[in-house]
C-alpha cells in the first residue's frame, strides 16, 4: 500500500506519467497549461510549502473556491504528505461555509474572492475556529507565489494508500453536512473502473463542467488524470463559456446536465461553436446534431447508483446486460453490494431493503463523526441510507433514500436541513419541506409552514431568510401556511399527507414510495 | 486489504457474483458447467476439505495435472485461508516435478493420471518429501470425492490481501526455476486493466487455449472470472478439439499462438466448424476468413512487455500511443517502470539499461529464496533482469533478457537448466546451449558439446539423455561438437562467438544485441 515495492498511490501514478507523457497536457484552466511532467513537480512544491505552514500527517487543507486545476494539485499534494484535502461547496453561505470551517478545523485555506468573496469573508468572520493560514487563489494570487517558491526537492513518503486523502461534504440528513473521507485506494480503484466505462485513452480531453465539491464531476477528473490524460477546467457552469472552451480546447466529453445542453442548443443555434469534437450519449435531435454521438454501446455512459460514501457510483448499467430487470445495472468488479433488513439481515431477492456496500471505494468514515460511522459501518458493511432492491435476475434497482431527500438539478437537499433554518426564524413554530415535480429541475423545494402563535410572516420574508442562511440552492420556492402539521401515529411529521394534501412527488425514491403505497 | 468493510478479495468478488449472476455459467469444462453460484460454493467446500486435512495459512497445495477449471477453484479456495495453489508445468520430466515437490514442498498434491502419469509417479518416487496428502484428479476422481463430502459452511475469513496465493514457477537462469508468488491484490488489479484491454463483458466466453501454468493465460482467466464471463477450459492444446469447442461453446476468444491458428486453418479448411464467434487481430488471409477479426482499435490486444514475476503485462501498446518510438507501450495505471543502471541509477531516456518495476502488480518475491529476493527487489524495486529502454517519447521498448535466453514457442528456455543437464551426461566435459532462428517456433535449442577426452558419444544419445531429464520442449534439436567452448577474457562462455559460429540469433533481445555488437 504504502511506498516501496507494491505502492500504488497518487504521487507513484504522478512519477510515472512524468516519464511517459511528461510532455503531455495534463491540466488546462484558463491561460494556464500545465504538463504532467510540471504537475509531479508543482504537487512537490505544493507539499513542501504545506509542511513548512505545519501540515502533516492527519492536517487539514480547505479550498473555498470554484474549479481549478489546483484541487487536483491539491489532492496530490495532500496525498503525499498524509494530510487531507477538502474542495467545499462554494454556492453555500457564509453561515454554511463557516460550519464546514469550524468542522474541518483546517491548518491552511485556500480561498477566492471573485463571486464568493463575500460569503468567504463572512465565513471567516464568524468561524470560531481561527488558527488557519489563508491563501487567497486569485487576485494577487498568493497561491503561486506560494507554490514556486517553495522547495521543489521530492517529498519523501511512506504513505497510507488506504488512509483518507479527499474530503468531500454531503449526506446533511440531520441538518449539517459530514465529511466523507476517501482514500487514495478508493480514487485509484474507481478510476480504473471509469476509464474501463468511460473508455478514456490519453487523448481524452474531459471538460470539468460539473462542480468539483462533488464526486460526479471528481470521480472522471481522477479517471482521466491518472490515465494520462487532458483535463479542462471552467470555474463553473456557464453556457457561453463552456461552448468556448469545448471550441477551443477540443473537449472529447464533458459532465453535462440536462438544463445545461437546452442552454446550449439554444446558444449555438447559428452553430458558431464547432462542437462536434464532443462525444455525448443522445439527449435530443437539436443536441445530437451540435456533438458527436457516442458510436459504442449506449451502456458505456456513467449510469448507477452510488452516493458520495463510496466515491461515486458502485453500480453501473455497463455492466449490466440488456433486458435487465433492475434499473441500476450490476456492481463493478472489486464491489460488494447487500440488501439488508433493519437486523443486517439479507433480505431475499425482489425484497427491498437497505443498500449496503463494502469495498476499495467505501470511504474510510466521515471526519470527526465517531458515534455517525459506528451506526452507518456496524457489521462491517457501509449503510448507505438508501433503499434498493436485487432484482431476481441479479441486477439492482436504487429505490430511493430511506430519509427523505429532495432532488433538485444535480444537488441533493435534505429537508432536515431548510427546516431547521426555518425554525430558527422567530415567526414559525414548526416546518416541513416536500419536494414537488418540477419540469426543468425534476423537483423543486416547498415549505409548509405552522406560524407561532400571534405571529404573522410573509412567504416571501421566509424565503429570504433562508437564502441568507442556506445555499441559494435549498431556499423554498413556495411557502404554504398550515395550522398544525400532520403527524403520524408516532408523532413523526406525516410526508405523505403533506405531499398529497400539497402536490409533492417525483422524489429520487418515487417509485418504491407509489408501490409501497399500493 | 482483508475482510471487513473495504475488502477487494477472489472470495469477495466470487461472494459478489453469487448474487449479481447466480445462474451465469463460470466455468465450462467437458461435461462440466459450473455456474457462479455453484462456483462460490464449490471454493468454500474445498477451502473446508484442505483445512480439514492440515493446509492453513502460508501452507502450499501442488497442481500436477493440466488445464483445468479446478486451477481457478484452488487458486479461490487458497485464498480463502491463507494458503498458495501452484499449477506446475506439466510438461515437465519426473525429474523436474520432484525438483518442484522438494522446493515448494506441500500438504496436497492433485494429481492426474492421463497423459502425464507415468511422469507423475515417477516423480512421487523420487521426491525426497513425501508428507503430502496426494489426490487424483482424474480417474476415480478423488478430487470431487473429497469436495462434495465437505462441510459447505462458509470459511470465515481475515485475508491478507497483500499475501501470496498463486505461485507459477518461472526464471530458471541458474539452472533451476523459482516460484513468483503473486497476491490477490496483483490478480485483481491486473484484472482491472486486462478488462479494459480486452473490453471484456460478462458476455464474453474466453477460451483458456494456452497453458495454465503461464501466468499468459491466466491473467485472462481471472480478468474474464472476475468480471463474471465464462472460462472454457480444454486440458492441451489440439486444434481439432479447439475447433470443436469454440465451435458448441460459442467461444468469442482464445489464447492462440500462430502456430496453433495455422493448424486450425488447415483441419478447417471445409468450413465444417463454424469459428465466427470468435474475434481476433488480424493474421493472415485465410485465418482472417475464418474468424470476426476484432473491429476495435489494433492496439486492443495484449501486447506489450511483461513477466510471471509481474503476473503477466505491464506494459502495454494499448496504453501508447500512433507513432510510438517504443514498441511495448506504456505501462498500465498504477505500474512505475524504471531503466536503471547497475548502480540502481535512473538512466537518461534513449538508453539501455535493466528495466526495474513498482505496482501492486508486483510478486511477493519467489517462494524459498531469501537471497535472491534481497537481490531482485534491492532498494524497494522489482529488477526484472530484463533490458529495455525509455524512448524520448516516453514510450518503452523491452529490449532483451540481461541473461542469455532461449524464447520457443511461447516458452522460455535457460540455457543454463539445459546446460546443468548435458553436464550430468558421463561423456560431457562442457556444454553451451545457443538458440537457432526457427521458421515455426522463431528459436530452437541447438547444443555445442566438448567431450571428455577419451570420450565419444552420438548426437542422438545427448538429445534422449536431456529428454529423459527435461521437458521435452527444452531438449537440443541439433548437437555439435567442438574440442574446447571459446571463452572470453574473463572466462565466460563467449555465446557471441558460438552464435557467430553455429548460426544462433533470433533472440527475444536480437535488436539490442545487434546494436551493442555494432
Amino acid at each position: 500500500m504504502s511506498g516501496g515495492l507494491h505502492e500504488h498511490t497518487l504521487p507513484s501514478v504522478l512519477e510515472e506519467l512524468s516519464r511517459a507523457r511528461a510532455n503531455h497536457t495534463a491540466y488546462i484552466d484558463g491561460a494556464a497549461r500545465i504538463t504532467y511532467s510540471e504537475a509531479l513537480e508543482r504537487a512537490h512544491r505544493l507539499a513542501n510549502a504545506w509542511r513548512k505552514l505545519g501540515v502533516g500527517p492527519g492536517d487539514r487543507v480547505l479550498w473555498l473556491a470554484q474549479n481549478s486545476y489546483r484541487i487536483v494539485e491539491g489532492v496530490c499534494a495532500a496525498s503525499l504528505i498524509g494530510a487531507m484535502f477538502c474542495p467545499a461547496n462554494w454556492r453555500q453561505t457564509a453561515e454554511e461555509m463557516a460550519f464546514v470551517i469550524d468542522d474541518f478545523s483546517p491548518k491552511v485555506v485556500i480561498w477566492q474572492d471573485e463571486e464568493i468573496g463575500e460569503a468567504v469573508r463572512g465565513a471567516r468572520g464568524i468561524a470560531r475556529r481561527s488558527g488557519a493560514t489563508w491563501i487567497q487563489h486569485d487576485g494577487p494570487d498568493e497561491y503561486e507565489a506560494l507554490l514556486t517558491s517553495a522547495d521543489a526537492s521530492r517529498v519523501e513518503r511512506a504513505i497510507d494508500a488506504a488512509g483518507p486523502t479527499l474530503v468531500v461534504y454531503t449526506a446533511a440528513f440531520a441538518g449539517v453536512p459530514n465529511g466523507a473521507m476517501l482514500s487514495q485506494r478508493a480514487i485509484l480503484t474507481q478510476s480504473l473502473v471509469v476509464q474501463f466505462v468511460q473508455h478514456l485513452t490519453p487523448g481524452s480531453v474531459f471538460l470539468n463542467s460539473g462542480p468539483m465539491f462533488h464526486v460526479g464531476t471528481l470521480m472522471t477528473t481522477f479517471a482521466v488524470f491518472t490515465q494520462g490524460g487532458t483535463n479542462v477546467f471552467v470555474r463553473r457552469t456557464d453556457a457561453e463559456q463552456l461552448c468556448q472552451v469545448i471550441h477551443q480546447e477540443r473537449c472529447t466529453f464533458a459532465f453535462l446536465m440536462m438544463k445545461v445542453c437546452e442552454d446550449i442548443v439554444r446558444l449555438n443555434k447559428d452553430g458558431r461553436y464547432d462542437l462536434k469534437c464532443l462525444t455525448s450519449p443522445a439527449f435530443f435531435p437539436e443536441w445530437d446534431a451540435m456533438v458527436t454521438i457516442n458510436p459504442r454501446d449506449t451502456r458505456n455512459t456513467a449510469y448507477g447508483y452510488g452516493q458520495t460514501e463510496v466515491n461515486g457510483l458502485v453500480t453501473w448499467t455497463f455492466y449490466g446486460a440488456p433486458g435487465d430487470k433492475g434499473v441500476s445495472g450490476r456492481s463493478a468488479p472489486g464491489t460488494q453490494v447487500r440488501i439488508f433488513d433493519p437486523d443486517d439481515k439479507e433480505v431475499t431477492d425482489g425484497q427491498v431493503g437497505e443498500i449496503v456496500v463494502r469495498g476499495p471505494t467505501v470511504m474510510c468514515g466521515y471526519w470527526n463523526r465517531d458515534e455517525l460511522n459506528a451506526e452507518r459501518q456496524r457489521n462491517g458493511w457501509h449503510h448507505t441510507n438508501d433503499l434498493g432492491r436485487r432484482e431476481t435476475d441479479g441486477s439492482l434497482s436504487f429505490v430511493g433514500p430511506k430519509t427523505q431527500m429532495i432532488k433538485s438539478g444535480a444537488e441533493n437537499i435534505y429537508p432536515a436541513e431548510v427546516e431547521g433554518c426555518l425554525r430558527r426564524h422567530a415567526a414559525v413554530a414548526d416546518a416541513a419541506i416536500i419536494g414537488i415535480p418540477d419540469p426543468v429541475f425534476t423537483q423543486s423545494v416547498k415549505a409548509i409552514v405552522q406560524l407561532r402563535e400571534g405571529s404573522a410572516c410573509a412567504p416571501a420574508d421566509l424565503i429570504e431568510h433562508c437564502r441568507a442562511h442556506l445555499a441559494s440552492y435549498k431556499k423554498p420556492r413556495i411557502v404554504e401556511f398550515i395550522d398544525a402539521l400532520p403527524r403520524t401515529k408516532l408523532g413523526a411529521i406525516d410526508y405523505k399527507a403533506l405531499d398529497e394534501r400539497f402536490g409533492g412527488g417525483n422524489y429520487p425514491g418515487q417509485a418504491w414510495q407509489t408501490a409501497q403505497r399500493a
